[in-house]
């Protein structure tokens, strides 16, 4: 069968078949990060690989920001789960051209967001290759009970961290070379797209306080990721598009494209989460704690799919929204955007 | 600096010295695995990236052996240390001409491995490439005490397990066409080539018996890795020519190469070790405890260098053997070599 009718989704449910569940795993394939058994305690592990010219164009991001990026991705799996990211192993493939001051530039990226995110990078491995090559696995130490994706009830609220679509608008800007309207408002947006902040505190404390029914980061755009958490849960979503939570920058300067990034964009690497109704207080207070916008925008249902609606309850109509890697054709040429 | 220059192991010096020793790290960047810590135990984590036309040619393999392969190399990594591999993640960047029967035949040789080894596959990547990228990260529990590859004193013995040269002179068969050459005992070499045997229950019990001083998986060729071990450890060695352990088929087939693969052919995964003279009657029990030859092949001495002698302790000159990323040219028409 053809990987394109297959889709990534399928792929991954076709591997996951095909391998045996092995001892000791509480959560495999199929979630932000797996759970692991150690002989005295558990970890989370994810890992991301991310490949020049399919996942990011130098043209549009530095080296230093591309390694910042490559760890931001894989920490935001381990927030997603609620856990405290330890390890990274890194490898790299490198192209030919490559000096030791481009080496010296990426490790700072990972070593900019590794400090304060005390995150010991540990090991990994270096080869040539025709383009530059990054595979990230991190390593972390799992809640008590990490948040999965499947555990959303009808009736849930649907909350997420920080604005949405800023990210996605950032790339737009650069590749039709618009980036300097604005140029203070827009730079705002670019460095949201280079510089993701993985919500790693609001992540463990969501899982401290066993908030969430269930979460996952929002990495290809708001709608699939929800519907990954649907299809998981056995549920259906309902969104209000007028509380989708979007930043001055992005208002400024979307124009007639709307809040379509902000539903569909990807890479915003912020937490959406399912939660009880009657966790409403305590959520209010966990984000003016953590100084962190958590803004509910819809509710669980029992009817399958995720259907927008505007202000009168009037379903927004959508088109096919979000990143599949083997049913979408990518084309090379064109294609920068980091989707892990 | 040009990256030839600096050489994969300056590089890697070069890294290790840009990142901040983390919290919790046992042993980092620069052995086979990282030990780490974890809240109540500790891990040993290890991580290969494979490239098509790097390390691998899909001439010369199979994907069913390619799975196998990926997965063996690391868990080599992990008996290196003398811990036991538990959990593999995973990813994969496909090119557009796989179908799904290439992923199943792929991940079939990964569970031909993994069951056995009990390593639970929990998750990992997928895109689309160029061309086929491979890049494993495999977790396991550590021993009490994980064999770093610095311990070694002069005065010591060097063993090696199994026997050296198979699998690079079975690649070379292939490469020449000459496989064909005595079928059956060239199948042997080509074997050894496909699917490498990780030594586990060896290299956990020397662990667990604490009988080496240093360790590590030959995969670049004994000089090299021997050489890796007498830098790290501050030592020199003196390996007896006529000690090196050759498999029959090596002998059959390799005509006037000699010894050259067993040397510094690489790829062997076997473990080399070195160990104090008074557990040298406890390694003979353990070797036919394990039904596995492990030869004693020379002395660590305190000059350094490797040196290799006759059987009158007359050295035998060697050009610059083993393998480095950066500093040896590959051709990427002809490596179809895996070094991790």
């Amino acid at each position: 069968m053809k990987l394109s009718r297959l889709g990534e989704f399928g792929l991954i449910e076709r591997i996951r078949r095909m391998l045996p569940v092995g001892q000791g795993v509480r959560i495999g394939i199929g979630d932000d990060a797996a759970w692991v058994d150690n002989p005295s305690g558990s970890s989370l592990v994810t890992a991301d690989l991310l490949i020049e010219n399919v996942h990011f164009d130098l043209k549009w991001i530095s080296l230093v920001d591309l390694g910042f990026k490559a760890l931001a991705v894989n920490l935001s799996d381990i927030a997603a789960m609620g856990g405290v990211p330890a390890y990274a192993v890194l490898s790299l493939g490198i192209p030919a051209n490559f000096d030791s001051k481009n080496i010296d530039d990426f490790y700072r990226g990972i070593g900019a967001l590794a400090q304060p995110s005390r995150v010991a990078v540990v090991g990994g491995d270096l080869s040539v290759a025709k383009s530059l090559i990054i595979a990230v696995c991190v390593i972390g130490h799992a809640p008590r009970c990490p948040i999965r994706r499947d555990g959303a009830a009808a009736g849930d609220d649907i909350y997420v961290t920080g604005t949405l679509g800023d990210s996605a608008l950032g790339l737009k800007l650069l590749q039709r070379g618009r980036s300097h309207d604005k140029k203070q408002t827009a730079a705002k947006l670019l460095a949201r797209h280079r510089r993701p902040t993985p919500r790693l505190a609001a992540g463990a404390r969501i899982a401290k306080e066993n908030l969430a029914t269930a979460m996952i980061d929002v990495s290809d755009g708001l709608l699939q990721d929800l519907g990954h958490i649907c299809q998981a849960s056995g549920t259906g979503a309902v969104i209000l598009h007028e509380q989708l939570p979007l930043s001055a920058a992005y208002r400024s300067l979307c124009g007639k494209d709307g809040t379509r990034h902000a539903l569909s964009g990807g890479e915003d690497y912020e937490l959406l989460f399912c939660a009880r109704r009657l966790n409403r207080a305590r959520i209010k207070k966990l984000s003016h704690r953590a100084r962190l916008p958590i803004t509910r925008i819809g509710t669980c249902v029992a009817e399958r799919g995720v259907v927008v609606v505007d202000g009168l309850g009037k379903a927004i109509s959508l088109e096919a929204q979000g990143h599949d890697h083997f049913q979408r054709k990518i084309s090379l040429a064109n294609t920068a955007v980091l989707r892990p």
